[in-house]
């Protein structure tokens, strides 16, 4: 169905007030694209910023009735092109709805509005001592976003990724109807889990308009230890060695020697290792320890240390705090620093963690097949590796990243850890993944969103 | 679509072997019911026990065909009724799929079929330093049980429930088709979770045959803490202090006075509390720690008895190891005593946890409205409230079970934390859900098994 331009105007000012809408030039280019490398930006026929669930309702129950496209999008940081707009369709841009609701100390919950980042929730929640663990990662991100693409971050070892934080949720089906999920509450067999099935579904069964989340203690100590291994092979082993003792860290990162060369190189910092220590360097471990007992984090720090030497780590540094956060901060930067590198594509592969070291060997085997550089970073302690693919041309770049994703389901491992298809990957699972699942996926999507609006042509076609 | 008993027999015998099909009077009387009070068993017209993943394929496949119920069966030991068989359905048992496929040390993974129980997967992990921490619970359960209810347990508070634990499935859609889900990794953002999906879905949406679990280092040292305090409002205070404090207990119960007498007493258990303590205590806080270094769990130990004081606790006993593990053994026997004394329903309701006083008040009141006797115990840090109801007349029974459950959503809970809905509590799921939420379910299932063999009547009619 075909929807004339001022119908369409007509209905959505209806819907949420004429403010809230905008068309044409008072489109900004920023509403047709995420930070995906690669894909072509997209203006939509207009853009649409909704206050309340009711508002969304209303704009998607119009929306099914004349078939008319709608994506969401939060602060536009996602690195898969999900929330690129449909020409014809309609962006709902979450940027007025960005309250926190509630924060619980006696549920130890907070209620937010999609809008909100993970950076405004850090800073409400810290004046409690409690914290939102799926960080850090990008910041400016938004919670719908998070929730949308099931996000997770470096302390996703200790405390899981956003799946395993949001525990419930206010969200609009494709046909305009308004369900809650879940509660204040970590457990429940009730009925099908729409909560987990919404999560990561990248806007193509609902719209989250708000979310449960579950908050942790903020530990008030830690210490950041980096660890300089010969290869990567002795870095993976490390990790259930590490965690199997009992010490849980909250982070536990590699970093290949180019990707540590670039992150520091871009944030101009020195982590005080010899030079000697770095040319024997392949592959760096980064280990964060939180307690809330200072004397554990230094009793933790000393285990880990006698654990690395014994294992093969070429030396162990306890950083500096303001170090320690430098590292931290320009490892979160990475795929920024890969970026303004001119980096062709961004891969995010998940493997069970113990498969990293072989897969990234035949990464390399791949990426020398057709002459490109292959180079990254990524989360040991659960298997997600980050690459960088550096190839113009758009064939070898294609067939390196094919490469590289089959490789990695190969290995028991799935296409994306953390960033989700979107449009940038959707090729790739098409080749990749079991028809049948693919199918399958096809008759839930069916079941929310009967006339096919929410998302059209993200993670599958 | 009416199957002729002599065709379904032969139709078993050609998808698993003429070995493994019973009928008639070799079907045990076992397998036509759960643990569930107050449901009639039923005899189904076959059993099946298949060994592989391929004939339970094979025989949903046909079943899907003929438009055969399939109900599927691990222990026996829910709660629900949702392994009650069709009397025109086939039982597929899983007693014979009770293999330990793997344990993958280097990942910290289990892969186990259906029918291994919790006990066996645990004697299993002690020689490697590792725990499947869905337990203590039933554990004579499987696990392809505790996969189809999302079970929960006692360590729900630090560890989260089942779902949190299963990292991916090998799974018979109603079609009978094959999926594998997930995989040895914590996350993944690769099209919709089908792993959550079917988790909790009570076999109505796939059978599961094989399961990645998540597995954690099993910690070295322990102590059990009980505290009685003045009334249940004073336990359910202390709960956010005890968790924001850092000290993350491992299991945080409650058990009120009546319950604590009676479990204490079918176990024969004397826990050194002074009879003028046990006069004034209304309500007991049961608290596990568990360190992987010992000096710290006196240390919390100490802390926690600091902070129970401070918020009213009469007294604070750090129970000897032996007497320590007999209390949380006869707390998990609460539901054994419920039924050796003849309660007519139980319930577990989930509350967001600082609800637990009001609303276990507010239960009170409907059981005096109805005369019934409603006692119980519950795992205070989730809000999980564990309900045994006397009440020998049906009608009053039903409008007690009713008023509780819809008093729990009311205050934003769920009907059930971790028992499920099975044919128990179907009919209240009914009365009080959404029911566009239950159409959407419906719609769920049909993706899944359109032929709607998938153990019909569980959860929703």
């Amino acid at each position: 169905m075909t929807v004339d331009t001022e119908d369409l105007v007509e209905a959505l000012k209806s819907a949420v007030g004429a403010g809230q809408v905008l068309t044409g030039e008072a489109v900004s280019e920023d509403m047709a694209h995420d930070e995906a490398l690669g894909l072509e930006p997209v203006r939509p026929a207009a853009v649409v910023k909704p206050t309340t669930t009711e508002e969304v309702a209303s704009v998607v129950a119009w929306a099914s009735s004349t078939g008319t496209p709608i994506t969401a999008r939060g602060s536009g940081t996602g690195l898969s092109g999900a929330c690129i707009p449909h020409p014809d369709g309609v962006l709902i841009s979450f940027e007025n709805m960005r309250s926190i609701v509630e924060i619980d100390l006696d549920n130890h919950v907070a209620v937010v509005q999609p809008g909100v980042t993970l950076h405004e929730l850090d800073d409400a929640l810290k004046p409690h001592g409690l914290i939102y663990p799926v960080q850090p990662g990008e910041n400016s991100a938004s919670l719908g976003g998070n929730v949308a693409t099931n996000a997770g971050g470096m302390r996703a070892v200790r405390y899981g990724v956003t799946r395993n934080q949001v525990l419930g949720l206010t969200a609009v089906l494709g046909t305009g109807e308004v369900i809650t999920t879940g509660g204040k509450f970590v457990k429940a067999t009730s009925g099908y889990d729409l909560t987990q099935l919404v999560i990561g579904s990248e806007g193509t069964l609902a719209l989250a308009t708000e979310a449960i989340l579950r908050l942790h203690p903020r530990a008030a100590h830690a210490a950041t230890v980096l660890v300089p291994f010969p290869d990567l092979g002795h870095v993976a082993a490390s990790i259930p060695r590490i965690v199997g003792s009992g010490i849980n860290p909250t982070i536990l990162e590699y970093i290949d020697f180019i990707t540590m060369t670039a992150i520091t190189s871009a944030a101009n910092l020195d982590l005080g290792v010899p030079q000697e220590i770095k040319d024997a360097a392949m592959a760096y471990l980064v280990v964060v320890l939180e307690n809330h007992v200072d004397s554990r984090v230094e009793e933790d720090t000393q285990a880990l240390a006698e654990l690395c030497t014994e294992l093969g780590g070429l030396d162990v540094y306890v950083l500096p705090p303001s170090a320690g956060s430098a590292l931290i901060e320009a490892r979160e930067r990475a795929f920024w620093t890969a970026k303004a590198m001119n980096a062709n594509e961004i891969i995010d592969v998940v493997v069970p963690r113990a498969e990293i070291p072989g897969y990234l060997d035949q990464c390399q085997v791949v990426a020398n097949e057709y002459g490109s550089l292959v180079v990254g970073c990524g989360h040991a302690g659960d298997g997600n590796v980050h690459l960088s693919v550096f190839q113009p041309d758009p064939e070898k770049c294609h067939a390196t990243v094919h490469g590289i994703l089959a490789a990695g389901v190969e290995r028991g491992g799935a296409v994306s850890g953390e960033h989700g298809i979107g449009r940038a990957k959707k090729a790739h699972l098409a080749e990749i993944e079991d028809p049948n699942k693919l199918d399958l996926m096809r008759r839930i999507k069916a079941a929310f969103d009967p006339a096919g609006i929410l998302n059209p042509g993200a993670i599958f076609d």
